[in-house]
């Protein structure tokens, strides 16, 4: 389809702005028209010497709000004198100010922290005190927050006063006079209320909260279900510490998704562009030695067979299409379970149920295939290879036949394994994928070349 | 380590309230407490009975906000008579009533559409207009919209009275007099202004927006980037029809990256643990009959070096290892090839970049791999397969030497055929995983027995 609107191109537009002889409260004014991410990718652009004219002008809140949309800020924020890298950090949010700061050394984090205003430098230490996969290294300190005591007018003017300093105002979080969480307001509902009603009335007392030490893997979904602009987090003693926004989530949702997939193909991690090869080698080499090793047992075990394929060559022609195809199927099983395991909590029977699924879903495919196989291959090595009519088709018989069971039993071998993986609590896409393709090389060698010994060689006496 | 809180089971205490003989005005403010996804999870786990005396405590709006909750809840429309259903879809929101309105039968959609207020049917029929990859399929028609010359306090009223009818209000949407999109004002900005500031300062009027028939998977990087809670959506002539929330984005990043998932491990689509036999089966099918030809394609290859493992059938042992190990390399080059390209556009420099980062990674694994395969497979031949150590050895080495060669040549291949597909706009998941499987195959096979064939028989005459 033709794209008929040409959509403005406001990156362009604020270069332009950004480059321009403007008096400095005209150019604030142009570019406060504009979405921070736009000009961060704006700023990005600029010569650091544009860049440095521009820092005044811009005061550290809105860089502080710029930097957000970029993706390395500390490059920007070393252009910077220390005094206003610590004032531009404290007005982030304190999550993102974290993942800056992780990125500098640690003299310089040191003296910039301890630069900082007490609130930021004490939300920023109490953030970088959660391990990376805890809830709370993911929290953002910034959140309206009100007593439950407070009457509609009062709560309304609380929200104005902390408008001001905190971004994420669609629900508003409510804490009894001891200071424990006690509900939650959508912003929404305090906007439409009454100055006569109750606060209490529009209060959810029994919000969802996740805890601050909570795995984020494992709240993750029941935070998803919530769909909500932020879930608050909590301590031990029901303190209210910080939130999870949407926003954090959809990174947190992409990452994972992307972590999974890395997995899937044998990467230990997820790589990007930037990384040396070191890095990338250290990522591939842990599920490459594996694989050479269990490639060596099925490569013994194909050893066994020497014999079979020394009298009767022609059958280790189609070892690979077979092989290939039981891999095939089995990562079609093990993409189907693994995202079923990730996105509900099966019963047992509904586990059989898959089971028994995945291997009628292999038979029948293995059935179509199979018949396929033993048609086009007897056909190949009649027609083609020139022998004869009868063998052509008793050894494409014994391929088709193969691949069908071989099918079927990568088919179950997909499914079991990332289920028994999932039951001890190893994470299946990282176990499963190379043990399957062995698993299924193994099954299917020991198939066909046993299939092939048995009844062409025992019983067909065909050499 | 000890989960030291224990979380209440809100579900649970639902329950108890929804079954228990409470007043009703006293049942309705208790469950007025609760989220509504805790409120239909507890639903879900209802009787019908049950659920049928509660549908008249709860009224259209409350049950249309539990519905959003809920998978299926077509299945619980189906209690309500159609008068009451036509109510309760008219509150929900558009998008999540045309996926309800999808699961019925044509009639009844007719009838309910027919029966609800003009706003609500019209706005689902727009919404059903549009293909299921367009921006306009996913939007939702409830947000906050006024006009640009109101006054700081008229702009509140307005809100105010908006408010109560439409969830997303954290953006205020601003047309101008020929209703066309003007701008956008963030609700903190508007909550903390003044009454005599002007309402022009404001608004941001080059505001991020997205078009109504661009294609979701071309914008939805885009609007990530903006980290908004909602994105306008606008028509041609710049008419505001909706809004994306950052719950839909949540929804469709997930489903996106599933999507890759699936079609990565060579399913067409993502499958879940309702889908009968038959769909699945028509969903793996595709992938396997192409593959089954690719690989008599690879299989007559191999059968060109028949006369090979004719004289030396020891060397077919190790055919799997090879094929196995290309082929997890050129997976792995493809999973982060395709990561890159779904995140970032790249320059024709970056590309090249990768490319040779790539071989350059394939090559010190191979190397790495390709030493230890030569002592561990040189080691097997001599010692347990009883053969002269100097003639296990070349073996070994013939093997080593083609794992190497194979896996720079997959990490080639597993970046630039995802790479030639993204150019051509085919999705480059869908079709790269069983090129490259082939592609390596033939690579590793020509490879390895060519050079046993040269080496050991035609130069050495180990046979």
């Amino acid at each position: 389809m033709d794209k008929m609107v040409q959509k403005p191109n406001y990156v362009e537009e604020l270069l332009e702005i950004l480059r321009s002889s403007l008096a400095a409260d005209e150019l604030q004014d142009q570019i406060s028209d504009y979405h921070e991410s736009d000009i961060a990718d704006a700023f990005e652009q600029l010569t650091e010497e544009e860049r440095r004219r521009l820092y005044p002008l811009l005061g550290p809140e809105w860089i502080a709000e710029i930097f957000t949309y970029i993706e390395d800020p500390d490059e920007y924020l070393k252009e910077l004198d220390l005094g206003q890298a610590a004032q531009v950090l404290s007005y982030m949010d304190s999550d993102d100010a974290v993942d800056v700061l992780d990125e500098l050394d640690d003299t310089t984090q040191e003296k910039l922290v301890g630069m900082m205003d007490e609130e930021s430098s004490h939300d920023i230490k109490m953030l970088q005190s959660y391990e990376d996969d805890e809830v709370g290294s993911l929290m953002t300190t910034n959140f309206i927050v009100i007593h439950e005591n407070l009457t509609i007018r009062q709560a309304m003017r609380e929200l104005i006063r902390q408008a001001g300093e905190n971004d994420n105002i669609s629900t508003v979080y409510v804490i009894d006079k001891n200071d424990q969480f006690y509900g939650a307001i959508d912003l929404k509902d305090l906007i439409i209320a009454r100055e006569k009603d109750a606060l209490e009335d529009i209060i959810s007392t029994s919000y969802p909260y996740v805890t601050d030490h909570e795995k984020i893997d494992d709240c993750i979904e029941q935070i998803k279900d919530y769909a909500e602009d932020s879930i608050p987090v909590l301590t031990e003693d029901k303190q209210l510490i910080g939130v999870i926004t949407a926003q954090d989530l959809v990174e947190v949702v992409d990452d994972a998704m992307g972590e999974d997939y890395a997995k899937l193909a044998g990467l230990t991690a997820e790589e990007d562009l930037e990384e040396t090869t070191t890095e990338s080698m250290k990522k591939r080499l842990p599920w490459l030695v594996i694989l050479l090793f269990l490639g060596l047992a099925v490569s013994t075990v194909v050893g066994i067979f020497e014999t079979v394929v020394a009298v009767l060559p022609i059958v280790m022609c189609f070892q690979s299409l077979i092989l290939d195809m039981a891999g095939n199927v089995g990562t079609q099983s093990l993409a189907v379970t693994i995202r079923v395991l990730m996105d509900e909590n099966l019963t047992a029977g509904e586990k059989v149920g898959l089971v028994f699924k995945e291997m009628k879903v292999g038979f029948f495919n293995g059935l179509f295939l199979g018949i396929m196989a033993f048609i086009f291959i007897g056909l190949y090595i009649w027609l083609l290879k020139g022998n004869p009519v009868v063998h052509a088709f008793v050894i494409s018989g014994c391929v088709g036949f193969s691949l069908m069971a071989a099918m079927v039993i990568s088919s179950l071998v997909g499914t079991l394994i990332p289920m028994f993986f999932h039951k001890i609590k190893i994470d299946p896409a990282v176990a499963s994928g190379p043990l399957i393709t062995t698993v299924n090389d193994l099954v299917a060698v020991v198939i066909y070349y046993g299939l092939v010994w048995i009844l062409l060689i025992h019983f067909l006496h065909m050499v």
